[in-house]
């Protein structure tokens, strides 16, 4: 018998992600929780039927008996539900940016709102398996890392851990996102004729993501200088970060120490010194891809980061942390 | 000195276009009138200044002393507003449907609201120059075709004044247009992440811009089936006409027919037979591609005509009939 | 223990397509067989390895007991090397156009090469399992349909079948493309400036892909007019249909013939009357999307057919064969 | 009359954006000299000649009396041709890298091969007129800049110039360009499938248009990190500036230093403090627009610049070039 789960949120692109991920997963069901009322706009096939739905509900999740529910809402809306899913029983993996940041003041300076479940968010698990694996396992509520802070972290936590990284001289990370990453909501900005065969730089310096990295990878405000863009595709984030190396002479010591740190891990790839990943190959994969470049006489180095924003960034680690929660195999659905 | 011209609704694709056009026009000087007070979204330089604004107002175009206003608003806007300009001593350049078919009933069908103003539907010129222009110079308001039936007409009409079509066999129309033809308004159709990467049919047998083509090819609702699909790009217009051929053999007797038809027309361009139009050579031009591929053995023929659904399907087709109203060289600013 | 099978020509779009389908598939193993020796562009993950690669030859298959081998090569290879391939054994799976047309007449006429393998041109079963699939099961070597075929058949077919076309007012079927259909060879016409933001027709009533809809649909070239055009996408096909209905008052009816002749398909879906599908809810699947609308009045009717060109139209459908072939679920990795 | 110029490499994209402009120039003629025989693969339509067409050659160059000519060719074959351009009369604006670096032992570590001009490589004048305009204007021969370096100058130069860049900290640019810029030989990478949907970093930290940067700006290789990338669009170029300020304490300080130099400038816009350019605002422009942003609190400082590759990077400074020789209005033909 399958494990039921549920989707409140599912008709963001994060939702739909989740939707054509677990239709995969040979162990789950899926139950939509229509939370908003809307109809559908898609015209959809009369001999074909999607999953289940059903209304959100407190007794819903109980008498569905759901063990994990997956929350693809705006923040505030996961703030005011989690409370209430876990009471009624389930685990809770939130997709959004309401118990991501540990501490309640940080989430008010980004976030610009009063946290209203301080209690959850000291709680709540950070979800990124390759640093939290551990209490991630039996966490009652996951904290789904924002996208660019996924590409982020994995590229920089192992350079600060491992002290290459010269942070008196700064990181630079110039970060680029599909605009998927905004949302399904029409607005003029993600319009098409507005985004296509257009570029721009948005949230410059100040990135509501900022503290993510800073609090994972250990890092200083002043140490990290970061740009969102927006790119004229669909889906994917590449990042590049520039930063001064000490203590390492070549790309390739770089390339080894994340080939240590990652051994194992099923879903970091890493390219050999001087190559670097594109967008291509990590997307509709639960992929993020490392390359390193480094100029041995300054020290002046790179890496490049990418993952799919919709899978690594959001849906595919999401399925990844409801895989460890519920004990089955880490990469199920997700290969 | 120059002659100031009016525009109200710049900010919309083909506002804007007008201003690019324009802005290179020798002869005049353009007044942004705004008509409504929405606050502009772009960022602006500091240092560089655009065209002059003032507010929308029978006043303004008076003591402006604007030779030409043209409107490049919703259809009901245009209908409410061309009275006043006309009386104010302005002449009217309409980019709406809202006085391109001749007949009140007509328009009442396809764009189901009452008609306020019958007497002005009766005097406007349909402003297609290759076909009306005598009727243009003079007119004190000129209805800019639609996009797709531009392409349409310019394409059909010849052909059927020449007798070459089978009516009975019927004509197909697949049309194809970029996406700015849907307007700047943000709506979830046209945002980035569902317009990219996909292709839809729409109002298909049944668009708004099938009567145009049928008042002006003299043909027969019955006769013309009409389909228009939305293109992931920003501009352009590619109808793709199928017809049976009568009383001519081959391609080259129908690119001699265009030839003749449109010789010393200077923005119908006729391709070698077998040989067929694209997109890019039309983009941010006026002009209209022909081209034609017919099938000698059993007469089926398929003709594809392209235009930029911005210069030649809108903005560009509206400077064209300025200069002829004002006696400018045709081509002005249109080169 | 898995069932190894072979892909040949695995670096085109096609071949890159079946690796990822065959990955998921839970009881098969892949061999790549290095037709050619020219070496890989792209870089790849150090610590991550693809499918295990071979040379092509006919000890590899006998001694790796290759059931089936796909062939995602030109058709020129498929026809050299298909005999080869049985004698040593496998079953064959061909993309390629090579073994498509029942009479090396018309195989010669369009693709203007002589046949060099007569014999299995007459043996071969036609890869379309929702007409053919009695004849793939038992089937040493399947023809897997062109992608613009597979699209036009699955519309045409039943309506010619059940007497509901006009057929001497002709059929027009007006098809688009994305750009991986045209192969992973680089081109001018393919190039990104060339391709993006443009739009084109080509084969203009004489593309290659036309007599395998005239030998399934069971029409007449004269009554067929067909052109393709490029879209600025990666991936899918979508054709608009026009015909003239007899027999018929609705476009319910159409509906309802499509669903009572594609009950039970796990690959064909029918949308209600009126509505037409996208290439969006296509890309990636197997599934073949069905619209239709008609007007009453006049008998005039459209339907629109929306595929992936790489996955219904090439490499999903062979995977779809394989199972055939190979006595699994047909649905098996394609869902 | 008008005063004859020609275009050498006029296929490209660059030698035809060079067209489009010229087209629109008042007292100019084009002559398009062909050095390479290939014939066109654009169909071209019957009723609408293009400009005149010649050979190269010193003979056609003097016959027409040639006033300049534009090398918009490979710079190996600029560095042959300009010679005998020079001497057969004509002024010579390169669009090559050929020209462009004043030491030749610079040139051959960048390009790989040896100078053979070097007498040429001390006379040629750097092409950006805000920097060089008094040598321009009496030069045989300019070396237009690279698009990469013509952004990147701009925003960097005037900063280092008033001592507001902390050199010590160093310099980063993450600079982004559409296809465009790498031609239009096709290519696996450009390909469409290849870059549609996908975004890429090339040349980390070694870019041939490095040491244009450098020998402008007046930096050291140890202070600039550059890394270009690939933007799945046609045209423009964004770069992302990094950098830490000293002696100023808002973006405001800036965006004031930036109108100051820049005061009288037709092609500079400076956007107000916070607020980024897009390159939709650039697109089929001259212009090179600049956006600031400062953290007060760390120095943290952020410039983007933004241009279109084919225009101010290419064509259009090669014609504002061509107007500072000729002794035309600088701002002919480019707004």
């Amino acid at each position: 018998m399958k494990t039921p789960v549920g989707i409140v949120g599912f008709r963001g692109y994060s939702g739909q992600e989740l939707i054509r991920i677990l239709s995969r997963h040979p162990r789950v069901e899926i139950v939509l929780l229509d939370h908003r009322s809307d109809s559908e706009q898609r015209p959809m096939p009369k001999n074909h039927e999607g999953p289940r739905r059903a209304a959100f509900s407190a007794e819903e999740v109980h008498r569905s008996g759901l063990a994990v529910v997956f929350l693809a809402t705006p923040h505030e809306v996961a703030m005011e539900v989690a409370p209430g899913l876990l009471h009624a029983g389930a685990k809770v993996v939130d997709l959004s940016a309401a118990f991501r940041l540990r501490e309640a003041p940080v989430h008010e300076r980004w976030y610009k709102d009063a946290h209203t479940s301080v209690g959850l968010l000291r709680e709540a698990a950070y979800g990124l398996p390759e640093f939290y694996r551990e209490k991630i396992k039996p966490a009652r509520l996951v904290a789904n890392p924002g996208c660019y802070p996924t590409a982020a972290n994995i590229a920089i936590a192992p350079l600060v851990e491992a002290g290459v990284v010269d942070l008196g001289a700064g990181i630079v990370c110039d970060a680029k996102s599909g605009v998927s990453g905004a949302g399904r909501k029409p607005s003029l900005k993600t319009s098409y004729c507005e985004a296509n065969e257009n570029f721009s730089a948005y949230s410059m310096l100040m990135h509501r993501h900022v503290p993510e990295v800073l609090q994972n990878s250990g890092i200083e405000e002043s140490q990290f200088s970061f740009t969102a863009h927006l790119l004229p595709l669909n889906r994917g984030i590449l990042e590049t970060i520039y930063f001064r190396a000490k203590g390492v002479k070549s790309a390739a010591e770089i390339v080894e120490l994340y080939e240590k740190r990652y051994a194992g891990e099923p879903f970091v790839r890493v390219f050999e010194a001087g190559k670097a990943p594109d967008l291509m190959h990590v997307q509709h994969t639960n992929f993020c891809d490392l390359g390193v470049t480094l100029d041995a006489a300054t020290g002046r180095a790179v890496v490049v980061s990418a993952i799919d924003n919709l899978v690594k960034g959001a849906a595919g680690q999401a399925v990844q942390n409801m895989n460890l929660i519920l004990g089955y195999p880490e990469t199920e659905a997700l290969l």
